[in-house]
């Protein structure tokens, strides 16, 4: 295939002329498709019904330990399910504290109660002049969401194939005691779908941090998202390493089952080192009696064990596959042969990133959305939604049937290839 | 029965010897008692077993409005809930949003943000020196806990059978614009079980603040928890009447069905004006992605509508009525008589107040613990646990059974004579 950035002008205004009689074409068509979601499809969702029978009126509602789950009680989790939630993050029961039904609530948590109340003992980040958060970008649109909110500065880290760039990340922990949070999404990134590498991780849990209430938020929300039975993702267990390294309190690391079973209706956890739970129970306590003992419970029964877990995502990955399989192949035969457009094929989590031709991201999405193809927002990946680039686009595979996908994955082929056009006889 | 007061040394000494006969007996039988707790007994909660079954794996898990309720969305409840909850608080399903399993969370909520982000575009309070709220007691120690932990300083305001001191309210709240607020629990209250009267509703509803962002923390925590069926406490419903005085931003109303199916696997909801539930809304969905659908939909399956709820709570007052009864009997022919100790007895609710002779409450708990019998901490009904008096003690008769509430009452009275006696003695 000829690649576009070879092309005369001549040919590309040909090129140009073909696309758009094909782009008036889909226009036509009335097509509404989206590409835009990172939530899972239907059929992913009939996989977890069973849950729904793990508990019913002749369940004895008595956890492990004799406990009555129906009546009030328990702050940090009734022990099965921190169990089964630590088996899953590869640590120990009693750093994890099992939550209720969304991570994203307990990290806004973490922060909203740094800000009034401070980490540790240390100064409530209200209270001092200028705080600071590094981003890795592309990233997670509703972690800088939250940061934001909060006024917290953020800072964009390039995100490499094999992880943020550490040569950053330690200047500014090491250096700036305002620095006092980095997020992370260390495995099947959203959106890169990358994992962070051994080196990456072993940096991570060596940081000096110059503030003492720094904190790594390690969002591992698809630590059990493989796409393969047999080509997976393993990322260093991020609290063995740090408190390896010394450094035992620098990290707090996420999780929930939401993409697992059902979202909204799943079950979260944090877990960190002993002085951060007492710390954050200390805090907790205030906050709420406790979480739905009863959902966690279910969720017990359910899987069993993290075998269970394991298992259960495999079904899930045999209905996802060939969504990105698809995509990839389609994309790699229109786009990367054209030489307009790269990505990493990931092999887990929800989402494709796509680079474009610099200039072109926000002009592909909108000429998607007047094709009737909803994408996710220009910039979204980015702080203040700034792409500085303007060329990442996030693609969520998972929502839509395997022939919507294509549908509207034929529609995005052709928008990536007019929009590389334009820029290209733009900049002659 | 002679009245304590009225006994000479002589006679007091006498009753001294007599009581710790009694008193030591007591000791030796080894109890272990406890009426400290404002949970339900394992019967009221095998009421709300059927609430297990509204929902398996052959229920089709959409909402009346035909939203996949496996699925993300939705942040301020699905619509049969909020009917549900917005029935109970006799308000428009507009004016509610409906969240997890606990109200505390959401005022705990309200107040974390109003410190960091503020309320309605209002200055955070954590940037302000001095922010103020008003208690009335006794109250709710957990409402006072969270205004503690975010540094808010706690008036006390006096609470009368028919609410607090409207005088005292009205001259903080309509002078001082550091007063940015007070709880309320308006309807059988913890711990007194009386309820506002109409007169204190629309004094609230009235206030002028100096504060803009002065709101009314209206915990209707026991709107549907009577005793009776035939004698029920109504209140003023808060959030017309502020409407109608044309203040209607001033409150935020909570409730939740905690102690109406399972504390901690309940529903809970939040209630105000349309200004109040948009700014609530623009922060909230930076929080979470939504509360668990799949629990509010068990919900309304199971009571169906607000009548579904009322008849279940009917049933949960034969279990709790005898208890509250049975102390009432017991310690009117015991305390009341000797002039000792008073209380309201209250037709609703989880708990009753009791008031011994000032000096005496410590006193009371100590010698009740000494016995095997758990009460309610000292102090606790008060911000700072400062019970100026120290004469207020929490009874919590739900939890145990009626024999061992008698066996506990029995050992509470002898402690009240006891105490009694002494201070008297003291005061000679």
């Amino acid at each position: 295939m000829q690649q576009y950035q070879e092309m005369t002008k001549e040919e590309l205004l040909q090129e140009k002329a073909l696309l758009e009689t094909e782009y008036d074409k889909i226009k036509a068509l009335n097509l509404k498709l989206d590409m835009s979601r990172g939530k899972p499809s239907a059929e992913q969702l009939d996989l977890s019904m069973g849950i729904l029978d793990a508990i019913d009126s002749n369940t004895a509602l008595v956890s492990e330990n004799g406990m009555d789950l129906r009546n009030y009680g328990v702050l940090d989790g009734i022990p099965e399910a921190k169990r089964l939630l630590a088996e899953m993050l590869g640590c120990h029961e009693d750093s994890v504290i099992v939550y209720g039904n969304s991570s994203l609530n307990v990290m806004y948590d973490q922060i909203s109660r740094a800000m009034v109340l401070g980490i540790c003992g240390n100064t409530p980040w209200c209270k001092l002049d200028k705080v600071k958060f590094l981003c890795p970008v592309p990233g997670y649109d509703r972690h800088f969401a939250i940061t934001e909110t909060f006024g917290i500065e953020m800072i964009n880290i390039p995100l490499y194939e094999d992880g943020p760039d550490m040569d950053m990340v330690e200047q500014y922990v090491n250096n700036d005691p305002a620095v006092k949070g980095i997020w992370c999404v260390p495995k099947y990134a959203n959106p890169t779908g990358t994992s962070y590498s051994d080196e990456t991780v072993l940096r991570f849990a060596r940081l000096k941090p110059a503030a003492p209430d720094f904190r790594i938020f390690w969002d591992n929300a698809y630590c059990v998202h493989h796409l393969y039975e047999d080509r997976q993702d393993v990322i260093l267990n991020i609290l063995a390493e740090c408190e390896e390294a010394g450094n035992p309190d620098i990290v707090f690391e996420f999780c929930s089952t939401s993409k697992v079973t059902f979202p909204g209706a799943g079950i979260a956890a944090l877990a960190a080192s002993q002085n951060n739970i007492a710390d954050i129970k200390k805090q907790l306590t205030i906050q709420t009696i406790g979480y739905d003992k009863t959902n966690q419970r279910r969720h017990a029964i359910y899987f069993k064990n993290f075998d269970g877990i394991k298992q259960h995502m495999m079904k899930q990955a045999d209905l996802i596959r060939p969504k990105f399989e698809m995509l990839d192949e389609l994309m790699t035969a229109e786009i990367k042969s054209r030489g307009i457009g790269n990505w990493v094929n990931p092999i887990g989590g929800y989402f494709i990133c796509f680079e474009s031709l610099e200039g072109c991201a926000k002009d592909i999405i909108t000429k998607c959305k007047e094709a009737g193809v909803t994408m996710t927002g220009a910039g979204a990946p980015f702080p203040y939604g700034k792409d500085p680039k303007d060329n990442v686009i996030r693609i969520a595979p998972t929502y839509p049937s395997v022939e919507e996908l294509r549908k509207a994955a034929e529609v995005f082929v052709v928008c990536v290839r007019l929009a590389s056009v334009n820029k290209l006889l733009e900049n002659m």
